[in-house]
């Protein structure tokens, strides 16, 4: 009690100490004032003060301004109905590791602190908790079993409960371990269904609305073979999408990843061949089955000018993923990488043709990949995208019958740090602190990172100025060397507008989406939604 | 386009390239493989399992469990009423620094992933934005600025709009610039009024609702004085806590910073002398003003044991902060030092003797600290004394008339990464991987921190394994050594219960937070609630 204890155990000169009864109050308070101002530092001059605004913000400096935006809001939110239509259609975006640094960071990249993201203006928001049920820090495959399916699973497996383990070949053909999505839900309701992605169509996130298998690695039959699990037997994930039950009846495919689909003797339209083993062309196979009015396309100028009586189509822009909007850019790919939302576009155009409605998957599927480099440019550049997916979605569907969710499967590393002055460049340095061991730092930081990376050194961290930052690929700081960077278990944003988005708050099981989904739309088993489900095409 | 685009910027061996074309594919694919297991790693078998469980989640591993819980999570949203009381009672409280980190790594801490705090378990949720006027990243002071008067004001100013500079002597003397706060509106309404802290009463987040200052630190006359003010002109924060029209005015008072009221001639009830160099005594004063039902407590037991007709208390339980939930139980002096959630209780059983309501303000305000020393562990304790002080209020106060609001104000830098075992100890290593330069690493990681500190080396990062992390004031890895760690600028949670908790959801504007609460309780001069005010003693 009556002591001083100054904390040995920090290594600190008394720092975090409770300072009683040290000596008479001088050396006492001098101690408080130094770490109060060590927590609340008294800045710099801005070295690059207001680099997007050059004026500063003089408007926000009255007291009426912001009292009269607060006044505003709560307008808005009193005069707001409940929307309790029923969700003709569903739009399900997830942008694949997008935390919430990643929504702060895209709004400043995207013209300041004060920017809203498409959907940070939808009237409802909460958060979801992301663990899966062997893993505190989750995977896209996990996660995506739980927002697809309402069921929480093992890491990295996809489509099957918690009963499989990872990478076991027998356990996952036991169907009873199989979990049903709500693509599924849509198509036996009647409604058509859609996935689109920018990474491969086999990847984790889309497959966890189609596939079910140990291993979210199986994205075609090779990687099976190779896991020590015969092909005949585990069915790969690119065969689940064009063969099964869920796969096969989907209108909208879109993403990358040719090579999942064909044969390594197979050429691809850019180049490179397939990586399959079996022979198999299972585009062709999609494109020949008979039904009318499909289109297979493998590029932009191709997908903007679909026939009008597409009824469904296969579009596969790359090999392997799709490349990042900012890499596209920087390569002048434009004419065969269409953007996030243009395949958003198209996908709706062609799924508002079922009168019954639908249901759309939409994956920001690099915003992940990014992170996983530490590329933060590119992180964010695809995070924008998103957002610019979203709008164009919401401007084309009525709130008065489509549900539009937003969410993201986890988290990432990255913070943003520092106390940077007000319109700062976020992808830059803290422009008003330099670090103690007399170098600046970066606004943008990783908890770790991959080891080949420019900014590591075995001799501490490397000087941000001697670094060039301004490359959509340029690497970001981190302290721990691995592979690659990870993920992160702090809980992601949802976000919703249309009917039912009311329910889409709070904090939430991230398993507890899917069903709110189902309710919305009247689609699924549930209890609570049989008496309104429409049942046209049951399975 | 058709071109093998190596991203030697990356100096990674073409990890994130866009594989296309390079060859005959094989060593294309293996690349491919090997990004993709980089990224989604396929883990050690667990060295320390379920720590926390030793049986692991049977219970998690069907179907049903998952399905069950989504379809009860339902029927629960669907059946919920919009709760459209006027709020007689409206309780804030902030936690400081609460990331959303911080509520996942609580969760854990107390007891698993899929525990709820407590305000998690509240109906509405959304994100708060929280940069200020001048600053990408805030402080504490600019952001109470916001949450308690709904105007966002520059780095370190209190009480003021933006027109003041920080630490202009003169500036804020022009009350045009000094905003109202929640508290005020509350007392004009006729309603009590109370703030309860961890840390100094002076400090920045319970100072932001009664006082005007340019700068935070002005706690006491001899800090106005050292920064080059005339303390007889810029009156201090202390002293506007118990003379100003509103601190004087407030039913209650608790937390630490006897310190700053009384001169540094008189003796503190725990040792040491006051800070204050004007020869007052502002605790005695306060206490002798001739108003009835008075008390000064300064330890737990003559709060625990206040007479029943107390109608106003000072609580002062610290001559600076209150000592860490944590330390004090190392230190044993639980006799002397209430835990948050005792404040609160106390609080409100004070406050509710006004019949018509009360408004009151609780900060957690330590989990701020505990993150600036890079304590994990004091930091997630004070967040877990945050969530019982919550439960204790929503315990003690009906939904039908009391509205209670959470949020933070600014976030921090840590984050929790790598991909541990559900379950494993949240502050320990993270079990299935080691970090490529041999060592493990934790799963709790800074951006930046104090230099001081045993974590920083200049020679690269310092083993875990020789530090022992078990106390409550161990310090966790940094990145980037500065005076003490950063705040962050990722948007915080806000989460709300009870009369228009509705409207507490979206992503806002931190400044948009008062008014929504002042429509809720039908105070302040807003004009959407004119027709409510109950102004029984307007000033």
């Amino acid at each position: 009690m009556l002591r001083c204890l100054c904390l040995i155990s920090l290594a600190l000169s008394c720092i975090g100490a409770v300072l009683e009864n040290c000596d008479r109050s001088q050396s006492d308070r001098c101690r408080r004032i130094s770490q109060e101002e060590a927590m609340h530092p008294r800045l710099n001059v801005p070295k690059v003060s207001f680099t997007n605004r050059a004026s500063g913000y003089p408007h926000e400096k009255t007291s009426d301004y912001w009292i009269n935006l607060g006044h505003q809001h709560v307008e808005v939110k009193i005069n707001r109905r409940l929307n309790t239509n029923r969700a003709k259609n569903v739009v399900f975006f997830i942008g694949d590791g997008m935390s919430i640094a990643t929504l702060a960071s895209a709004r400043v990249a995207l013209g300041g602190e004060e920017k809203e993201l498409s959907f940070e203006k939808f009237p409802y928001s909460g958060l979801s908790k992301t663990y899966c049920v062997d893993a505190q820090v989750a995977d896209s495959a996990c996660t995506g079993t739980a927002y697809w399916n309402g069921v929480k699973t093992n890491y990295m497996t996809l489509g099957v409960n918690a009963q499989v383990p990872l990478g076991d070949c027998e356990a996952a053909l036991d169907p009873t371990t199989h979990t049903e999505s709500l693509a599924k839900w849509a198509l036996d309701a009647g409604k058509s269904a859609g996935i689109v992605t920018t990474t491969t169509v086999t990847h984790a996130s889309p497959a966890a609305g189609y596939a079910h298998v140990a291993d979210r690695m199986w994205e075609n039959d090779s990687i099976v073979r190779k896991s020590g699990c015969d092909p005949n037997e585990v069915t790969d994930i690119a065969r689940q999408l064009i063969e099964g039950p869920v796969g096969s009846r989907l209108s909208v495919v879109m993403g990358g990843g040719r090579a999942h689909l064909r044969d390594s003797s197979i050429p691809d339209e850019e180049g490179g061949f397939g990586f399959r083993n079996d022979s198999r062309d299972l585009i062709s196979e999609w494109l020949n089955d008979g039904q009318p009015n499909k289109r297979y396309v493998w590029n932009r100028n191709d997908l903007l000018n679909l026939p009008s009586n597409t009824e469904q189509v296969l579009g596969l822009f790359e090999s392997g993923d799709m490349q990042f909007y900012l890499e596209s850019q920087e390569r002048q790919t434009q004419d065969t990488e269409p953007t996030l939302e243009e395949m958003t576009r198209s996908a709706i155009n062609i799924l508002k043709k079922n009168e019954n409605g639908f249901f759309l998957f939409v994956e920001g599927g690099r915003i992940d990949h990014g992170h996983h480099y530490t590329m933060a440019r590119a992180a964010v550049g695809e995070a924008i995208e998103f957002h610019k997916a979203i709008e164009a979605a919401r401007q084309l569907l009525s709130e008065d019958d489509s549900l539009i969710v937003v969410s993201s499967d986890h988290s990432h590393t990255m913070s943003i740090s520092g106390y940077p002055t007000r319109g700062n460049d976020i992808f830059g340095t803290s422009d008003r602190t330099i670090a103690k061991d007399g170098m600046p730092y970066m606004i943008l930081n990783y908890a770790n990172g991959p080891i080949q990376s420019n900014q590591y050194s075995t001799s501490g961290r490397v000087n941000p100025e001697s670094t060039d930052f301004s490359k959509w690929s340029s690497l970001y700081p981190f302290h721990v060397p691995l592979d690659m960077e990870t993920h992160a278990g702090d809980d992601v944003g949802v976000f919703a507008s249309g009917p039912y988005a009311h329910l889409f708050t709070g904090t939430m099981e991230q398993s507890h989406l899917p069903h709110l989904m189902a309710y919305a739309a009247s689609i699924g088993n549930g209890p609570h939604n049989k008496k309104d489900v429409v049942l046209l095409n049951p399975t």
